[in-house]
């Protein structure tokens, strides 16, 4: 995973990734063509218990974006804004859909421009195709044996069958 | 229970129903004017912790519906189009009262139409009376000892005694 | 145009439709599946200054719903809800994508069934490519040249071409 | 802490506080201006498993509002309209920011007032500044070492730093 | 209309009142009950183009108020926080529905706090068998010929037919 | 007005800006540290009837500009996304705030996805003290009499005082 922090602008895209669905490999593709950088940094989110440890989500987002030439993949634990600033990124990417989670995320990028004025938060849409996905209702979804191929790259497919069967 | 598939539109009620509400009640009512059969599906949803049994939901629910003729209730696990496929319904029934429930319930509308493109999520409004119930509320109020009898019908109202004092 | 009102569950689909979009005729053929009887209703509207007549609107939709057999299309005036009387309509259909939308549809489903009680809103969506449409962006659209032909059935087409240049 | 049960309009302020913020801060100044007396009401809410017991989050406001002549701080265990009831209060005041919390307060406003109809429910506004700024931010914020001064009183920051490091 | 500007709080209710439905009166009852005096100010919106003058507005308020002893009926002009101060009032009260209502009230009240730091805008829900009432409705359903006793006092009635039949 | 089209992203920021406020200039100042080169495109929008022809709008916004190197301001009419090809710009940029804002911009931003596949739509914040201005709000203010000055740059000032005294 080696990045040279270049000139030019570089954005932060974290998530938990638990795991990596359509709906966030279609954002890294639509950040990728507008920052100089972008790096899809995976919160440990341990507190939250999660299906697959950072190390093998990462893995999965790489396996699948390594031919974005522009895109990192890296795991961080801490504090978002602490990373950001480690990183010398200029810029907070998320993705929006519904309005529930707008409103956290509008939060969130509030309280992270107040611990840190030089960070940017900035939001994209998914594709509307993918509007109705998350993580969560994937792994509801594996574990009813529900049928999730058109949800998720198939190296999370095979992950999830491993786990789940 | 006896229940025949007959001809026309079957509509499934789904929820946890933990416990029925007099708003879940209005909403039966409501959707058995509309549509030919009506089956009233009690999710097992072991992973929330439910207070009651499934089949004791399920029952609390027959005891206060078995006049309506075209309403069945069952209990069921797995995925929910899986069931609406097995019970040949064309279409899922939904209340919606609050925005936050709105953006959730598209959402699950949206997933439920790429799994199963035949069937349809439609929603429909409780009565205004009932815009603030929920089953969370009502666990809450009978745990502090708070006046619910004009929220649940009688039958719950006695085993939710049972349960806390 | 012919149309026996027959037994089973009559449905309105009000709308100004000014003009039809690929996105109600979506929800047209949903409806059609559900309900025994799908009245697309076209709601004159004239303190709204339409771009077309109601009778065209209508015509619109009629030459593009003409093969849905369960499906009436129909200019009406007045109170919806006595409209709906009239027609021995049980539900009137609504189709919802946005919050404000959805707010505005809730306020005016509690209005029309205390106003009738026995006429239930139902609401379903349509297919999530067509949550950006309205007929308001269309004729924005057209006014400014902008390529409208995946967005509304060809009939639409010809006649906002002729309107706008 | 001793309070008389004057005349004029007692408001009840209730919530978890753990810890007080910044913004529940200004909610009590501005709630204070404006009702003769005010009950700062923290709520056991064992079940939410709190960083710090009731006793001592009631402990950090009146640390912070002992200045405030017609501010009391209480802690109450049961049903807050019954704890109303007990203080002759006939408002309860609840700051609202987003849209989801809006939506779960007013939720909890139409059911407090059909359990006690003489009991209104009113809400006001933070200052902007402070519209991001929750308890539960503020745990995550310290949890993380993150800069958390700005946020809350310094008597809050101190046990915090005591809690976590 | 005599009116002792007392000790105590005096809060403004200000709206278009155009007319008065019987939502606003559950409103004015509501907050004549917590705060000292409760000042009904009708605005003149002369570019909204009103069915009735602001005269007219507020005499129907008044003559369904008049029992309401800490009740007074004003018509301004000009910008709410100036009638605000002029009124030596310490509360803007609004009540709140739904959420685009709810987005509106917010940015309309935090523009005031900044004109006028000294005066807090307070929200109250109407009872929610009036939530979906509205002035724009009630002249709607007159229009069009609909029932309209139980929403607006008969004084309002009166005055509608007269307008429209 | 000279602006070499160089290398890097360039990003639209659209709008009527009738008149500018500090709002939209926190927003432009932050999409300068962001984007390569960044268009303020001021829409002519004759049919809204602005306050201020599009080549005076766009004046007040150069007077206030014209120190951020890569910020143009231009005037545009007809389809944004025909405008933003012949810019060759890869962006549009929005500022977004409350829950209405947001759901018409995100129907706008897929129907400008699908019409242009190539441009992305990206969501900023502007600072936490003007999420209540917008210029609908100040002309009001301005009309009534009311204090401006800390809302809109002086230029705007001198010219709303002009309009309206």
């Amino acid at each position: 995973m080696p990045f040279e922090s270049s000139s030019g602008v570089t954005a932060i895209y974290p998530g938990t990734f638990d795991p990596v669905t359509n709906g966030h490999l279609d954002l890294i593709q639509r950040g990728a063509t507008i920052f100089d950088q972008l790096v899809v940094a995976v919160a440990e989110n341990e507190e939250k218990d999660p299906l697959f440890p950072a190390r093998e989500r990462a893995d999965m987002i790489e396996s699948v974006t390594f031919n974005l030439k522009n895109v990192q993949v890296d795991v961080f634990d801490g504090l978002l804004v602490d990373y950001a600033r480690a990183k010398n990124a200029r810029v907070i990417l998320r993705g929006i859909r519904a309005v529930s989670d707008y409103e956290y995320e509008l939060q969130m990028a509030m309280m992270n421009r107040k611990l840190e004025p030089d960070v940017e938060t900035v939001f994209m849409l998914p594709s509307e195709q993918y509007s109705y996905l998350s993580s969560r209702l994937i792994k509801q979804l594996a574990r009813l044996n529900g049928q999730i191929k058109d949800f998720v790259p198939s190296v999370v497919l095979e992950r999830l069958k491993t786990k789940f069967h």
